[in-house]
């Protein structure tokens, strides 16, 4: 590649001329589609901000100038004009180039991204260290229109505005967030004149002109150009001023020339300034331009279509499984409510949206206020379900404890994307919630083993009165037959799948079938065991728990969960507190790392959390026979 | 009490005479006065909004409308008018009154508040629950100016300018949250007339007026009638209107015939409402009213003079000594940065932010920004402390693991109010903190014996590479000697302070002077034992542990944290980790509940979390001799 080939740093590019940056465009469209269409990844938002990212390293002056691009799904381009355009085929690979803004990855990442809108609150911080230090340096936050919606943007924007200080915010404006854009003020951000006290201000004068007696071209230039300052002032520059923002734009998020201009007049401000650039998602790629919700996050594809090809793996996802269980159950129980924070495709949810309109409810990405939201509509009898992820649910922490659990209010959480998720990485693993969970008072923690028992736990869930979560994996189910009519499992019974007398396999979740399988290698080595289903997290089994390890004594726990105060850990405080002497228990799970991207298998395999590290367990404390 | 005496529900408030109100706010003052000036509480907020309390009631008719109270410290005087009134001497007493609002208080409670910032959400949620159900009665939130500083009420706000469901949210505008409020847009809720654009278009107005003949009367009219519009305009008015609600106010929040005209009108909206209601905190008593701050969360004091009487306890409380230690660390290390989100008093960062005002930054209510925030100065090569409550941090949750821990920023936590809290109730009590923090990797958490020890641990926290807390109690120290040069102690080094060979109590944070105690109390029962004092929950002293637990096999461990997931939980795992066989442990902490308000003495040892549960425990474990 002509250009490419020869940037190995934002220096490189500086050096090429003006006129010429159009096809250092063109080439990372390229790159980036051809390397997404094999590996999968962001495309759409990636494509959106080609130009954008170009004119932001033409100007400024990285590392010492500071860039933070919130989320960070959309720095394919940052990634290849900062030295990684030889290593790109590697993204999101096992140890290869991360899908997201990793500190660790590049000098030119400057903070470590993966949830939206962290990214004034860390550029703040920046700029405010760097103060301290008579650092002239710009810092740089670009931010979405969609990571607008999060109240953390909103507490960044407003200490900003506060603080007073040197530093520059691009809202990257293609009205969407990871679907349509949700919430009054993203509408307001495409709003021009429907002010009500504009309009008032408006008749007014009208009536003002009406009134008066004709005065010649003086008037009706006035009036035209006050007509223009009024779309300023309604424009979203208003909202922004009123934060003590300088506001500049709306520009041409395409358009090299008029970014690069206004770039380099905006930079080292003495104040906040606020750029508002509007750019397209998908940029470039027609399939991309025209789905973008799919493009969003996709698979890999064939580029002449767009096209993906068909899953090998037959067995419908978690997801879909759960987007299906929520319809059959809304239609026998007029009280559910769904609530997704921003992700109705993600959670599987789309179809119930187009079934139960008025009982599907999208709050944008707003986690903390789609849980305290859920809490309101149970407190007055709905029946909320509120489906998200589980590393995103980490946003709302505090309101599952504070305005769910200490009333405990009914509400069900759906936890997708539990456990090791894959390609994402770190940022985006579901490793925390059992520990989290179970520590809050009135919560109850399950997770299906596979998709027919997500069904029964959604049954469950559904007739409990009191705060309830259940966790499932990203992906394909196990492809067991999934019974939509299955009734519920009963809170705090695990099952027994399989005795033995030498081992006591306790399993939660998706693992359960490591378990199976591990019980499986054992056998061929003489030890034989009993495998668990422990379906709860919390409650726990106790009785069958504590009289089947009374009895077999070895014990091997497995969790795709950090090992600190998870479901092992219950498992371990449950014999500890009922004086079951003589138990050896070896916990099998995620150790005290952040684990990096992968695929879920690769993962799994080589942070031990499958059959091959039950076995291992089980061959330690039975000995090899 | 002629008005208090006969009204047990607001239906007996409504039958008295409008122009009697003002004498029922007099008796509403009297009693709140009072009974604080008896059992401390929180005396300024509640006097602040007696006539709207007394407003609201008078025109909505509850339990069928729904009142949500933001926080809830401002509603003493909503339980005086529901039922409450006799048992009011209780307030915030052991089994009496809570200090907040609780639904299982009464019906007249709608939601369990106590953190900042829920009305709004939680208000909605009610919402759209009774337009499912063809409810059609009203839902009102009321919600401080402080309180909307945080993320929460933001993404409440815009989902309801979205929802646009009937709704009314008053904002109780008094100016300050806890302390003087912080922000671009607290400012801005004050300010009229200051827009750059307005001032633009007033200029260019001034320039046509002066550019066209002399026209008459008219035009002064409409000029001064546009003048008028732009004050509406320009108020905060603009702001929620962009958020899509209707806006009314601002009114004088202590005129009670102007309230119960305007909430008259506004009851029954088609679509969202704002009622902007200007109070002051304090008012009619005029101690509170000079110094709000101080009489916002205030102890018993004497009503004619407003003093509190000397505490008896001539300890230093923890907070005291680590405001005095910040400024000591502070005159050594030139990065050090404190960080608060709107409590530089509560935190004891008051002095700190007079000596250091350009490396004191608050935040307002906004902890999740404080976090990133924080990140971000750490990342450019600052030292943050940030210095949260241990129940407002559970905001952060998600921001202490994915922005300062997955890339192991230096920041250090100072959690204040850890453990038991009293008087505030379960809301307010920190215990979960060890369980949430120690499961996130990178991640140490300490906690110290006393105050000098917590000096020591400031030592160790400024000195370490990566993310670090402490946490320590409300309340008076131990009343140990404090050096301010104190060494640091070792990270994952615990301490023996006694020996014995009957039982090993391992104890972390303030519960080592129960476990040295218990200690004592069995040694005079024939039970000799070793105390060690953990000083961390992650990581352990693992060899110390191991080696003692291996030889004295009996082992209790103490923390005011709840069991699950906990310290002794860790170090449960750390004896099976390490196959340590023949271990009994038994576990001294917080059951699986939310702990309720009154003393922490009280509470401690209701709940057993004290001198006599080690003493008990281990008296279990070793048999009585």
């Amino acid at each position: 590649m002509k250009y490419l080939d020869q940037i190995n740093c934002p220096d490189d590019l500086k050096r090429i001329p003006r006129d010429e940056l159009e096809a250092v465009a063109r080439e990372i469209r390229g790159r980036i589609i051809d390397v997404v269409s094999k590996n999968g990844g962001h495309l759409a938002s990636s494509l959106g901000v080609v130009e954008l990212t170009i004119a932001l390293h033409y100007v400024f002056d990285l590392p010492k100038d500071t860039l933070i691009w919130d989320v960070g799904h959309q720095s394919y381009a940052h990634k290849l004009l900062t030295g990684r355009h030889r290593s790109f085929d590697t993204l999101r690979k096992y140890k290869g180039i991360s899908g997201f803004v990793k500190i660790k990855e590049s000098p030119y990442d400057a903070f470590t991204v993966g949830h939206a809108s962290t990214s004034i609150s860390a550029g703040l911080g920046m700029c405010y260290a760097k103060a301290l230090k008579k650092d002239k340096s710009n810092v740089v936050s670009i931010i979405g229109d969609g990571s607008m919606t999060a109240g953390l943007a909103y507490e960044g924007l407003n200490h900003a505005g506060d603080l007073q200080q040197k530093y520059i915010v691009i809202l990257n404006d293609n009205d969407m967030s990871i679907s349509a854009n949700v919430g009054a003020l993203s509408s307001y951000l495409s709003r021009t004149f429907s002010h009500k006290a504009l309009q008032n201000m408006r008749n007014q004068f009208g009536q003002f002109l009406k009134s008066v007696p004709k005065i010649g071209d003086d008037m009706y230039g006035w009036a035209k150009r006050w007509e223009e300052s009024f779309k300023t002032f309604v424009t979203p520059g208003m909202l922004f001023e009123a934060f003590n923002f300088d506001y500049f734009g709306p520009i041409d998020g395409h358009n090299l020339d008029h970014l690069i201009d206004i770039l380099s007049n905006i930079k080292d401000p003495d104040s906040p300034v606020l750029l508002h650039v509007t750019t397209k998602k998908g940029k470039g790629y027609a399939p991309a331009e025209k789905n973008p919700v799919y493009f969003h996050g996709v698979g890999a594809f064939a580029i002449d279509t767009g096209k993906c090809p068909a899953s090998k793996n037959a067995a419908p996802s978690y997801t879909s499984v759960f987007g299906k269980c929520m319809i059959e159950l809304a239609k026998q129980n007029p009280c559910i409510v769904a609530v997704t924070a921003a992700m109705p495709e993600g959670t599987g949810l789309k179809q119930f949206a187009e079934h139960f309109a008025d009982r599907f409810i999208d709050v944008g990405i707003a986690e903390q206020h789609a849980v305290t939201f859920a809490a309101g509509l149970a407190a007055k009898g709905a029946k909320p379900v509120v489906a998200i992820y589980s590393t995103f649910l980490q946003r709302a922490y505090d309101q599952i404890l504070h305005d769910v659990c200490i009333d405990s209010h009914p509400v069900i959480f759906a936890i997708d994307r539990g456990g090791i998720v894959g390609e994402d990485g770190p940022t985006h693993h579901g490793l925390f919630d059992f520990s989290y969970l179970r520590s809050i008072p009135n919560m109850t923690v399950m997770a299906p083993m596979d998709e027919n028992e997500l069904v029964r736990m959604m049954q469950t869930a559904v007739a409990h009165q009191g705060p309830i979560a259940l966790r499932y994996p990203r992906g394909a189910g196990q492809g067991v037959d999934v019974d939509y009519n299955a009734k519920a499992v009963d809170i705090g019974k695990a099952k027994v799948l399989r005795t033995g007398d030498d081992l006591l396999i306790i399993g939660i979740g998706r693992c359960v079938n490591d378990a199976m399988d591990a019980a499986e290698l054992l056998s061929a080595q003489g030890i034989e065991s009993t495998v668990v289903n422990a379906r709860f997290v919390k409650p726990l089994d106790a009785k069958l728990i504590l009289d089947l390890a009374g009895k077999i004594k070895n014990v091997v726990t497995i969790e795709e969960n950090v090992l600190a105060g998870g479901f092992g850990s219950a498992i371990l405080e449950l014999i500890c507190d009922n004086g079951v002497s003589g138990c050896r228990v070896n916990r099998v799970g995620v150790n005290d790392v952040f684990i990096e991207h992968g695929s879920q298998n690769e993962l799994r395999k080589d942070y031990g959390i499958d059959a091959r590290a039950v076995v291992a367990a089980g061959l330690k404390l039975c000995g090899e026979k």
